[in-house]
């Protein structure tokens, strides 16, 4: 595979984007604070409607403070449950980003491996709920 | 469905419980600090090396103090993982118990909307990366 | 819900079924020995071409003293894995459906907590191999 | 790798396939319009009861012309919901065979890309239907 | 469960929304020229900034014409993708829902079984190919 | 991918594990009989808490003689629904591992066709009974 090949589309180089695609291109760069548009943004931008509204989304979920406005939870949780869904759900693409992003902010492999321990857990522990078909005990209050 | 059957077995209830299952059943409240078994735990009992195998693993993960052990997160982490995997499994039971420890641990609704959104949003991008074949960009370092 | 509405479509009432669909209850029930016909398939009737092709294929590979072929597993384990699968994927209709098949044919609570506790752990390495991305040891043999 | 193993078995050769199997190999070839046996079912003819199930199966579905009968969905919606799909279900072979299917129908990328974003999208919303465990509004009507 | 507890959380009622969630529950039931807010986005509308988030991405994706944008798909054709996927994760509340909004498009009950059979088919063929490990025959062309 | 890197960690080396680790490792060894430490057991040794847990649920589900204890089912029906599992969840690691402990145990490629067809057969039904919300017939019975 080379170069000009890395999903079933043709992603947009970073050189050739114009507009729209370039200007968030920038803000992907800027934002993460890396000096590359990793694949996933250049595969979705050969959508340019779609890479707008998803890069939205991630921005404010995932980068709050770029996104101006306040999380409930820090930087390092955030990416965690990136991770956790990511192992659930066997995607290799956002396991290995994950896993990036968590080093980078520091999280020990001993960390990693209780995040993945407890992701693995629980998806044992869904399987068994559902296998037994097992009824909620209680329902959660509501304030 | 009366309060005999929650599940495809009938579960071990909490007065009839003998040996290893009623230590383990006390172990169960006194760590979780509850006052009753969760149905959980009462239908994993009627297979108790599976009772003691997946509580010992909950416990040494959820419960790490308890478990003479130290962990690298905080308590409100772990539950999130919990909560953001059993999402996206869809699993009742366990959407139910986690969102119920959580909200013990003072989390606000706004915040388990956030662990929801994030969650949301990866099932999302993993759907792209994976639908798109998307290549990874480079593997995260390792020490 | 009344008796009438058992899922999104009106389910095909068995005393009202005519022509091939009438056969293929009258099959069902006569292949599984049972005295009436499981919302499944009166649901599926609603189409049926669907109806015979899934219940072609359900015979064939669950059933073969029926269809006419020898099969390589027992008839528990195939239902053990029925519900392995439907475990794993959260079904409450097939995990009922395939427990119940199981109790039939003798299964004990003992061994249907094996089966959920088996399904469990793989459903934990899978999340664990998956999330951080092992590489295969080796390939299986192939003859 | 080499071209002997693409699978954990050894596929039939396309050359070498006699009987049943080679019927059905030349109906793939000729349903299909393409000079070739796809992978997937050169190992599935290691079972030849499986190959003929799921491709009388498939052939049905997606083929419905040259099976006779008449379907209410175009070739290209029914290949855009096995894309979703197999996107949902993160399926490598399954994602590569069915974009190059569509992209044989002349699908864009802006129309792929649309799918996709589709597809995450309501892997998201079931994520969050299910994370805070909302009820049905309303069932939908039956006729 | 009383009309105030329809999720793990308390749902924004209708009649007490203010601001810029009033605003999102106009545009929902303009949009989607209903006379009640779903279940779901009362839900959302605990946390604003998912509100908007997830109505800003399903509007644009799902309504093109209500968000200014012409879509490659038809309307029916992006409800069969949501009902596709919502099936394969096994979501009630979107089965449920999506369901209902085919059947107001006119979907019959003949195409809706189509619709769950292909993406069954999938379900299973997905399985097969990721259970044998089968190597992508080739990669689909990109322009 | 050099030999050093193998996952998003480092595994650790066999010659180089000490204590608690070496000592679970000549266990694997021993209870599986084989001479080496597959990959996954050298990534979970990077957190010898984690490695612990797995290995001694692994070890007393999967290999019960060596664990003391007996089982309701037979190695091959053991190792049969990790197969259907891990083929259900699409986890590359897990299905070429317990495909090549099934060849190991005489599995023929017939009967390993048969476990592959059932898991896939159960993923569509899976799918059909929750894209159609069937009902379950009844409970199954409790002893």
């Amino acid at each position: 595979m080379n170069d000009k090949r890395i999903a079933t589309v043709k992603p947009v180089d970073e050189q050739q984007a114009t507009g729209k695609v370039a200007e968030i291109f920038a803000d992907i760069k800027q934002t993460k604070n890396i000096d590359f548009v990793p694949n996933l943004w250049r595969v979705l931008a050969t959508n340019p409607v779609q890479l707008e509204q998803v890069w939205t989304m991630l921005k404010t979920l995932m980068h709050p403070e770029a996104a101006g406005r306040r999380s409930c939870l820090d930087a390092a949780t955030r990416e965690i449950i990136a991770l956790a869904v990511s192992a659930s759900n066997g995607c290799a693409y956002c396991v290995n980003s994950h896993t990036a992003a968590l080093r980078k902010q520091g999280l020990s492999t001993e960390a990693q491996g209780e995040v993945l321990a407890i992701a693995g857990l629980f998806n044992m522990t869904n399987a068994l709920a559902d296998g037994y078909q097992v009824e909620p005990d209680v329902l959660p209050p509501v304030d």
